[in-house]
């Protein structure tokens, strides 16, 4: 058994390293500023999303395990990069990738709260749960959110249509009908102002 | 009374301004890259701080109030812009400039989540629940953290000497124990490597 200072530095290595969170860029520009958006960063905006939202999903939702599980989703692209959504071949071996970082950096904790962690993850990954799946849905919300906010600048870059816009913010709809009709509202105006080719 | 898609509307509203907290950037670095934290990234890593770090605590400590606290404290920011906390002249105004943040902020949301984050806020601010001392705590030691790890890069820049950092994360030691010997070890090392003179 660690004794309570061994745990506490084992703690803090854990939170040096997730420092690199900041050094990973995801494909979505920010609203502001005119650069992309790290994995620190969305994982914040995805959990002030999940203090916020979880009144509108049609199952009953544990609010804070949502939060947990959307702060610590992204942790392994530490190790395994982000994987843009739409990029068919990085997906291919995404899942062994973050299997591999997942058993590294959590790893480092003390083995209750590696537990912890690794669990929350794997609740994610498996998009099961109502926690789960209210921390995918807003997920996929939020990417589609800065896109329309900017122009639909990064689908433009990587020629993104309409069709794989709607595909892949289905789960977002099956979750709530209000967010239904508000992510129709948005891809529909997106197409509409030019920033998504129908 | 709102209708549910009218709040709907009135929270992605928010959800879309307080992106801004991606283009607020504190006088730390990131460990990684060379650049300045943005506050959206320290208020992420602080709420992954307070999911590991309670145990810590000499009091009784609800974790997921002292998350949410750190999730929104900084919010305030958007329109008050980071004062750096050894900047004089910038503290002295700055609870009037952030209380008129928070009122337009937090106004933004349907009434009963302005007050919920509201009262987040202002219990952070006032220091004095178990909670609000905790997430307060780690909201010292986290640039302490990143500073240490970054050879004490904006410590030079802005010629901030041992004493100052001591007073600084005084807060820190006073709630742990374990906290105290931490902060003290990485203060000396940092005077001994020559991030930090003495």
């Amino acid at each position: 058994m660690l004794n309570k200072y061994e745990r506490l530095k084992q703690q803090i290595a854990f939170i040096v390293e997730i420092d690199k969170m900041k050094s990973i860029y995801r494909q979505n520009y920010i609203t502001q500023g005119s650069r992309n958006e790290t994995d620190a960063e969305h994982s914040w905006h995805l959990a002030v999303m999940a203090m916020l939202l979880a009144e509108h999903t049609d199952m009953v939702v544990d609010p804070v395990r949502a939060l947990k599980m959307v702060l610590v989703h992204d942790l392994v692209e530490i190790d395994a990069g982000d994987t843009y959504c739409y990029d068919q071949q990085g997906l291919l071996d995404k899942e062994e990738r973050e299997e591999k970082a997942a058993e590294r950096l959590f790893g480092m904790l003390p083995p209750d709260q590696a537990d912890e962690f690794t669990t929350l993850w794997q609740e994610f990954e498996a998009r099961v749960t109502p926690e789960a799946r209210f921390a995918d849905a807003i997920d996929r919300l939020q990417p589609l959110l800065l896109q329309y906010h900017t122009d639909g600048r990064s689908w433009h870059e990587h020629g993104i249509s309409s069709s794989k816009v709607v595909e892949r913010n289905k789960r977002t709809k099956e979750i709530s009908a209000d967010l239904a009709t508000l992510v129709d509202e948005i891809i529909e105006d997106s197409i509409r102002q030019g920033f998504l080719p129908r």
